[in-house]
């Protein structure tokens, strides 16, 4: 069968970067256009990137010679889905026109992420929420993923829920200056310092891990009833969400019990050996002072959540802390998992 | 009146450095003994802390000429007083040998904190608590700050308790690495990382707070009775501690009346003009994204606890930011303020 | 005599900043007008800066009621003399425009550095470069300061070329993120990393000191005649410019000889005491490891040149390490002491 | 043929896990012994370096079950040859008593770099100096790899020596925190920081490349004649040491001429592609603002000398800027080619 034909629209920003990179010969898919602004369209991908390009390692030789072209389905003729990464200005309206063009879409952006028939997807957690795709009135379809700081936490809180129940969760972020994309964060404001607020941040995980965690019913994805109180902070830490979790259970249980669950813990990525699918889903580290950025952040390449410190909480009842990557797992890598479970599903029309 | 005449003990450490800096030309004190470890003891303070003084600014001509002597009550025999910054693993027995030898000691140290008739004084909040003072049976009385991490916390807290009562508090710290002193934290370990352990810190962080904002009662201090859920982390900040704290309390109240009881808190310090005391005991900031390390830090030379971002809690009732100054508010700075207020109601004996 | 009345052009940057935090309660100088590009005319300064304030510390009040106007002589017609912090593409014009209509023009820009009767004038150490005002044709005259990198090395320099001639200067910096301004150098690029390219920055290092410390002969300033080779770099500090030199000299010399004839530089700001003349001009500190940036910035409030490491060069005669304050000495605090040397020498004209 | 047999010594040190990590599955190596001192003697390798390991990615599982044993070869009988990653302080005399038993030693420790017989190997580079090893005593022979901050540069040096003469070298380091090791640099020294001294490190950098591209005359190295002038600097970077460099050639050349045998350059480890080699040994970056640590480590596995900025020098002739990874091109990588090299050459008698 020949591989899926992708366009990567934003790809000059930093998800877009990580998408270029992480699709390089990938196994089902095959990148055949790039999309960006009009500062850039028309040019060859090489060409400007050369000292735009962010991650280290060098631009794949596949992408350097791909001329770049604006995000309109009519500049992509040929592509069967998209990644986009683009700013939520415009993402919105660009990956609309793609659904209606009969383009599936798979998103990064938060613009669709609160629709009723759109899914939150993580792979491991709710491919059930699948079915509400076919309620979607547009020829292709739109999946999004959730925001980067709680794309650990809420992989975390599954199991929990499954066998224990949740009642509340209470969180606190220490998060990485790359999740605010390039140019971003001005040296002068993080450079030996923390500020204690990221636009937008805590409104987002107060509510997606509710509607990842959900049950489908009826063509519509019925959030799951537990309160988030959230703070989210910004640290000099270069990639990598740190995030500090207590939560209240609604069933008494073990320290025990829980890092079992948690071990045990597949999705169907791993049942499907999906490329991007890390063996271990969740990793706990039995060290006294572990998560920590430096040392986890590239655990299952990227894509596994690490945990450690699990301990009994005064006022709720368990604390832990939670470590995921937040340009792979918590975006590009995620993304492209998601594809690769519809692709492995059937669900991307390939002509 | 002749001045009180000082002794530091550990006066090579970071809290000794903070205490030679901050005492020079003090209007009621006048250190006149500097005490260290076998290293240092017998050498000129100036001449052995050239390449070990870590404070912006250069060590104080008074301390430069000071012959450093081993911390002990016999070679120390002319001071009234003595500020502690001495490690844990030393400082209980050597401040109890000053006890005993009729000096009055107020330290920095942990050890003695949670002894029933040693007072965590914290001076514009719990002054009453010198009432126990009494009971110590040293002819030297021992008094203590807190924690560097809840200093500013328990500060916030209080005005709330009087007015509002406290169910409970979850809080969660990102602290400098000046906070363990030097050589301290390895920068292997903390550059562009984030670290979610603390050794001790966590307990000492759930229990400190509800002692200083206790009750004095037949000579023994009644702790709060509240309880506190605490994650501590260290962060690449040089000084300056920053905290998350939610707040449940025993009263409904607005966000208005909150600002209002913090604005308006005033403790002994400030009745009595104290030296050290700052002008506002808290600055609640309205900008969205502070308090920050590196513009809040010296607010009111370092005394001063700056909070921002209050807003409501989904679980809890309120949220909001602390930040204050570790090794100033919260340690050398804030035993400082102890011993002035000590001097004010006369309970340094001088002959 | 009623103070010399001042605006500050381009006060809501980084160096207009500093120049309304140094300029608060000045002996000589009043602050009656801040202009600013169209997008903060017309709004009070305390309005729109309270989330742009980059200074640690708070807006000085008197600054919090200045209403912003443009960067015109018509705007601000009641000023005898006016900082520019502006940026280079406008600082050229918007200076001459000043200049035309009788102001004077004390400017941290370098787009008249070059010209042949503007000086860069460096208090201390070529006071006599006022020579060449009388031959700018414009009522108002033009003083320039130099780049910030520079600054401490030239004032080093100037005794060794006075004492023993000098033949040729290596240097390499590594500087302080402040230096790009706000939002200036995006912490992708530098947190945890080195940058080995400032733009246009090499060239200014390599002609500037020569010109500082040329002669004026016939109304022009003639540069002094060695070489410089520069490497100039980004490092992820906050404040402070450090410079390693190595330096040949025409006549030989001794360790003793250089470092005495540092310790006894002194320059017309330190006999005519001016407010911002630093005690020191240059102060060398013996220890192995200094200067730094955290320890020595502030010395003489960021207005002393510290310099250490003075030690044999292998290729050339003498290897040493500079550093001063890029923001403070080397742009706003050098062009108020500028400003001071001029009103001292009577060349402020107030009506 | 069997693998050869192999010990570390210092294996829980910083480079000591470099090796230990770096020689997981190598193709003609299999490490049988770890030695280290006495608090870890007696243990398995896993269990005393959970807490204590500092490479991001877990220890490998071949190491976890080696129980740690003195470094004297009494307690490695079977071992064919050591890498040594041992303090200075015992490495001298340790490695002798290896060499003295019949065991190859491959040292990564200063104390043999400056005996006469004892090559300072740099596998690209220098590969006829292996010829002195015959002149050694010991049935064992000892080969050194140079210090880290040199190592780049002397490779980029080696191709112009060869094609145009070198006169004089000037160079100026900006050196990451992980080559003082762990615990190594205190944080409070370097956060936010430069520290313009490391205890013995100019002395080394002005004097081992001139043995390293020297010439080899009746079993003697001869060292190559010019000079070189270094500043070496500390800056909070974490891995990956970067050096500005002047250089002086002895015929005239151009940029391009340059840049062609830098592109050409390649050494006996590249002919014999031996695993450790990089395909590139120099890698010229055209981008105006690299190389960098952050994007540029990597390149080659951390084995590539990457190189950009070329451009002339007012003094000498050209400046550029050399990036070197100093934990694996500049320590245990270069060890491991080292013992590639001496591997292929029959050099490593393996009964």
């Amino acid at each position: 069968m020949r591989k899926v034909k992708i366009g990567i629209l934003g790809g000059t920003g930093s998800v877009g970067q990580r998408f270029v990179q992480l699709l390089e010969n990938h196994e089902f898919f095959e990148v055949v256009s790039i999309a960006a602004s009009e500062r850039s369209a028309g040019k060859l991908y090489g060409d400007i990137m050369t000292s735009r390009w962010k991650i280290s390692g060098d631009i794949p030789a596949y992408a350097r010679k791909i001329k770049v072209v604006l995000p309109k389905p009519s500049e992509t003729p040929d592509v069967d889905l998209v990644f986009s990464g683009l700013d939520s200005d415009i993402a919105g309206e660009v990956e609309t026109d793609y659904a209606n063009s009969g383009v599936m879409v798979i998103s990064n952006s938060k613009n669709h992420r609160y629709d009723n028939d759109v899914p939150i997807l993580s792979a491991e957690i709710n491919s059930e929420h699948l079915d509400v795709l076919s309620f979607q009135k547009t020829k292709g379809k739109i999946v999004t993923n959730s925001n980067c700081t709680i794309m650990g936490v809420t992989i975390t809180l599954k199991p929990l829920l499954e066998k224990f129940g949740i009642e509340s969760v209470f969180l606190v972020s220490m998060q990485a200056i790359s999740g605010a994309g390039y140019p971003g964060v001005p040296t002068m404001d993080i450079l030996g310092n923390v500020v204690p607020h990221i636009g937008g941040e805590e409104e987002k995980v107060q509510m997606e891990p509710q509607k990842c965690l959900g049950k489908v019913k009826d063509g519509q994805i019925i959030p799951a009833d537990f309160k988030i109180s959230a703070h989210c902070n910004r640290v000099p830490v270069f990639d990598g969400h740190t995030v500090c979790v207590s939560v209240k259970l609604k069933t008494k249980t073990t320290e025990n019990d829980i890092r079992k669950v948690w071990a045990e813990f597949q999705g169907e990525p791993q049942k499907l050996k999906l490329p991007s699918a890390p063996e271990k889903v969740i990793d706990y580290r039995t060290e006294i002072d572990r998560p920590q950025p430096r040392l986890d952040l590239m655990n299952g390449k990227g894509m596994t959540t690490t945990v450690g410190r699990l301990r009994p909480d005064p006022i709720l009842d368990f604390k832990y802390v939670v470590l995921s990557h937040n340009t792979i797992r918590g975006a590009a890598g995620a993304a492209i998992l998601n594809a690769e479970l519809l692709y492995k599903k059937g669900l991307i029309p390939v002509s």
